[in-house]
C-alpha cells in the first residue's frame, strides 16, 4: 500500500533555492532590526480560541483554523502576530523594559480564498515598539523602515505617511465623525477604485459637497512642509500637526528627508491605528503596493487587561510582506537566488581518499569557505554539472592517483579554466578573492 | 470585558533572553551545516493526517494535534520532521540534484504529557544525506556532528556508535532474529533500567544463557579496533564490519578518531535504522543523556512511491535536540544570555535632539557596532540602569545643552568610568576594540 505525497492547497513545501532566497532576506531584515536594539520573541502557534477571536471579528472567525483538542479546549493556529503580542504584553508587562522594542518573524495560518493568488500559511514579520509615545518612537520605527528596505531592495525607497488624527480633526470640522470607519474604508481603496466611484460612494456617506472636500482634502499635494500647511488649514491645528512638524525635522536632522512623502490619502483602513500612519513603495515597482505598513495604536492590551488602573500600552510599529516583498525582488531581478551555501566543492576522486578529502574541507571551512565534498564514485565531467547545478563555482580536484596537498587541481566552471600543482592555502586564497 | 492572558499547558512565549539565546545556537547549528553544502528546506506545519499517519501508529496517533479543517480535510500539525521529508523527497524527487544534503530546523507538536518536562511544541533540528550508499556519507554526519557540538558547547564531544547489521548478523548467529525488534528496545534502554533488569527482560525472550551472550556482547569494550575484533568475532565477518573499519579510517585520516567509541550497546530503539547508529554526549555531562542522534536507514520514502521500478532513497542522518541542548549548555555554564544585541546605546538629552541621535546612531551602525537609542526623557542615572539591563556595556552622552560629535561622552557601564569629549568616530573604535 502506497499513500499518495501531496500537500494541503494554501500550502508550500519549499525547495533549497527557494527557502535560500527566503532566508537570505529574513536574516538581512533581522540584521537590520537587530542594529537598532530590536529583540526577537517568540509565541506559541497554537492558543485558546478566545484569546485570538478577542471580541470576535467577522472575517477572521471564518477563516481561522479551529479545533478542539484532545484535552477538549478550544484552540485555534494565529492569523497574525498583532493579536498574540498583545496577549504576550498583558501576560509579561512586569519582566519587560519599556520601552520595549521588539521584533517577530513567524508563520501564520489563515483558511483563505486560495484563488487570489493568496497561500493558508504564510510568514509575517512585525516590528514594533511599546511604551513611548514619543515622536521619537515614531521616527526610528519610519527611520528602520527605509533604511531595511533600502539594504534589501538595493534602490529607493519611497514611505508615504499621513496622521490620522489630522484626518480626524478634519472629519470632524464636517460634522462627519460618526461615518469615520465608512469613510476610512472607502478612502483606502482610492487606488483601487479609482476617483469616481471612490466620490459616488463618499457622496453616499457625506453627501456631494462634503464628498468633493473629502476627496481635495486627500488629494493635497506638494512638499512635505507646503502639504502640512495646507492640510493645517483645512483640518485646523491639533496635535497631530506638531507631531508631523516634529518628525519631519527628525528626518531632516538625519539626512533623510527625500525619502519621506507626506500623504493624505494614506489611512490604512484598520480602525486601531490613532497616530502616524504609513505605507512604502519599492521605486521601481509602485504598482505591487505597500511592501511595509504601519502605524501607531492606543492601548494594544486593553482587552487583556484586568486592572484598571494600569496604563494603557501605547504604541508604533510596521510589518514587512514577507511574501509580497519576495515577489517584487523577483520581478526588479533582485532576488538573488542559488542553490547552496558552498563557495567550493572537493572533487571525489577515489573511495580511500573521503577521509582525507574532508581534512582538506576542514582546511578550507577554518579560512571561512564553505565546502562540499563529493561522496560518490562519478565522472569528472558529471561532478562539473553538480556543482554548476547548485552554483557552486569552484571544484578542487585532488590527483587521484596520489591525493596531496600540493597537487591539487583548482577549477573555475565559471571561467572553464583550471590551475594545477596548487596547495590547499593557494586555493583558498583564490577562491577567497573572487568576488 | 476582558480575557485573562494565558497560553495552552505544554506550549510556551520566549521573552528576549530567552529567544536571543536560542537563535544564537540555531545560528551557529545552522553556520555549520552551510560550511559543509548542506542546504535548508521547509515544509508545512500543517499536512494531511493520511500522510502523517502513515501505517498508522499507536503512540503518535494519540499525541497528535488532529482536526477537520473548513473544507472537510482531516489535517494535522507535523509531529516530527521525519514523516514530512519522505513526503517532500517522494514528490519532488525529479527536482532535487541527489545525493541531496539538507537540513530542516523547525517546530514540531505532540499532546504529550507534561508533567514528564514535555513540551507540547517543541523546535526540531535534522540534517539528512540522501542517495548515498556510502561510509563517506556516514562519515561525513559524524563529522558534522563532532564539530558543530564543538562550537557550541566549545569542549569535549564523545559520539558513540555502532552498526545495526553487525548485532543483526550477530542476532542471527543466536537464531534470535525473529526477536530483534524486542531485544532493540530492551537493549536500548540499559541505562535507564540497569544491567540486572536488563538481563532479566532479555532472559524472557532468550533464554539466560543466550541474554548473557546478548549482554556480554553489548558490553564489549576497549579502542575502536579491539572492539570491532570482538565483535567480528562474535558476529562473523558481514558488511557492517567492512563499513565500520571505512569509516574509522577516515576518522584517522582526518585526524578526529579520539572523538569517537566504538559502543555496541548503541542501538536507538527505532526499528527504520538499517546500517551506522549513533548518539553523542558532551563530556562534562554524560547523564542528560544524547544530543544528537541518528543512523543510517533504506528506503524513508517507500510508503508514498507507487512506482515499483523507482530505486530506494537510502540516507544517513542526525537530529539536534535543540531544547535538550540548551538545557545541557545552561546546566554547563555556557549558556550565554543578553537581553539585547546593541552593543552601545545612546541616551536621550533632549526631545529636540533625537534626529540628530539617529543620525550619530547610523554613523555606529555602518561601523558595524549595534546601537540603540533612547527615546524618551529620563534621569541620566536611570538610563545607565536601563542599558545595564539590557546588557548593553556602553552609553553615549551627548552634550544636552549643544549636543554636537566632538562633545561626547563615553559611559563604560562595566567599569563605571566616563570618556569625554569624543568624537563618534572615537567613540565607534573604543566600543570596537573592546572584546
Amino acid at each position: 500500500m502506497t499513500i499518495e505525497p501531496r500537500i494541503l492547497k494554501g500550502f508550500r513545501d519549499f525547495l533549497p533555492s527557494g527557502e535560500i532566497a527566503r532566508r537570505d532576506l529574513i536574516e538581512k531584515i533581522e540584521a537590520s532590526f537587530r542594529m537598532y536594539g530590536f529583540v526577537p520573541i517568540d509565541t506559541p502557534a497554537l492558543e485558546y480560541t478566545e484569546i485570538l477571536l478577542g471580541k470576535g471579528g467577522g472575517e477572521t472567525e471564518k477563516q481561522i483554523y479551529r479545533f478542539t483538542d484532545n484535552g477538549g479546549r478550544d484552540v485555534a493556529l494565529r492569523f497574525d502576530l498583532t493579536v498574540p503580542f498583545a496577549r504576550f504584553l498583558a501576560e509579561h508587562r512586569a519582566e519587560l523594559a519599556f520601552p520595549f522594542k521588539r521584533y517577530h518573524i513567524a508563520k501564520v495560518w489563515r483558511g483563505e480564498n486560495t484563488q487570489r493568488g493568496r497561500y493558508r500559511e504564510f510568514t509575517q514579520c512585525d516590528f514594533d515598539t511599546i511604551g513611548s509615545d514619543s515622536a521619537a518612537a515614531d521616527f526610528e520605527i519610519l527611520l528602520i523602515m527605509r533604511n531595511t528596505l533600502h539594504a534589501i531592495a538595493n534602490g529607493a525607497v519611497i514611505i508615504r505617511l499621513n496622521h490620522r488624527g489630522i484626518f480626524n480633526s478634519f472629519l470632524s470640522r464636517l460634522e462627519l465623525s460618526e461615518r469615520t470607519v465608512d469613510i476610512l474604508r472607502t478612502v483606502d481603496k482610492l487606488a483601487k477604485i479609482g476617483r469616481d466611484e471612490t466620490l459616488k460612494i463618499l457622496s453616499e456617506f457625506a453627501g456631494d459637497k462634503k464628498a468633493e472636500e473629502l476627496l481635495a482634502f486627500i488629494e493635497i499635494s506638494g512638499n512635505f512642509d507646503e502639504t502640512l500647511a495646507v492640510m493645517k488649514d483645512a483640518a485646523g491645528p491639533c496635535p497631530g500637526t506638531e507631531r508631523l512638524t516634529q518628525i519631519h525635522q527628525y528626518m531632516a536632522d538625519a539626512g533623510i528627508a527625500d525619502s519621506f512623502v507626506l500623504d493624505p490619502s494614506i489611512t490604512r483602513g484598520l480602525d486601531y491605528y490613532t497616530g502616524v500612519v504609513f505605507e512604502s513603495f519599492l521605486a521601481g515597482l509602485p504598482t505591487i503596493g505597500s511592501v511595509c505598513s504601519g502605524g501607531r495604536y492606543d492601548n494594544l492590551v486593553g482587552l487583556y487587561t484586568s486592572d484598571k488602573r494600569a496604563a494603557p500600552l501605547t504604541g508604533v510599529g510596521a510589518s514587512i510582506g514577507i511574501d509580497r516583498l519576495i515577489a517584487a525582488l523577483e520581478t526588479l531581478g533582485r532576488l538573488e537566488t542559488k542553490s547552496s551555501y558552498a563557495q567550493t566543492a572537493i572533487a571525489w576522486v577515489n573511495d580511500a581518499a573521503s577521509g582525507w578529502c574532508q581534512a582538506l574541507g576542514e582546511k578550507l571551512r577554518k579560512a571561512g569557505i564553505p565546502c562540499e565534498v563529493f561522496l560518490d564514485e562519478e565522472k569528472l565531467t558529471r561532478q562539473f554539472q553538480s556543482a554548476e547545478k547548485k552554483g557552486i563555482r569552484w571544484l578542487i580536484i585532488p590527483d587521484s592517483q596520489n591525493p596531496q596537498d600540493g597537487a591539487l587541481t583548482l577549477r573555475d566552471l565559471a571561467k572553464r579554466e583550471n590551475r594545477e600543482g596548487l596547495t590547499v592555502d593557494n586555493a583558498a586564497g583564490i577562491i577567497g578573492n573572487s568576488e
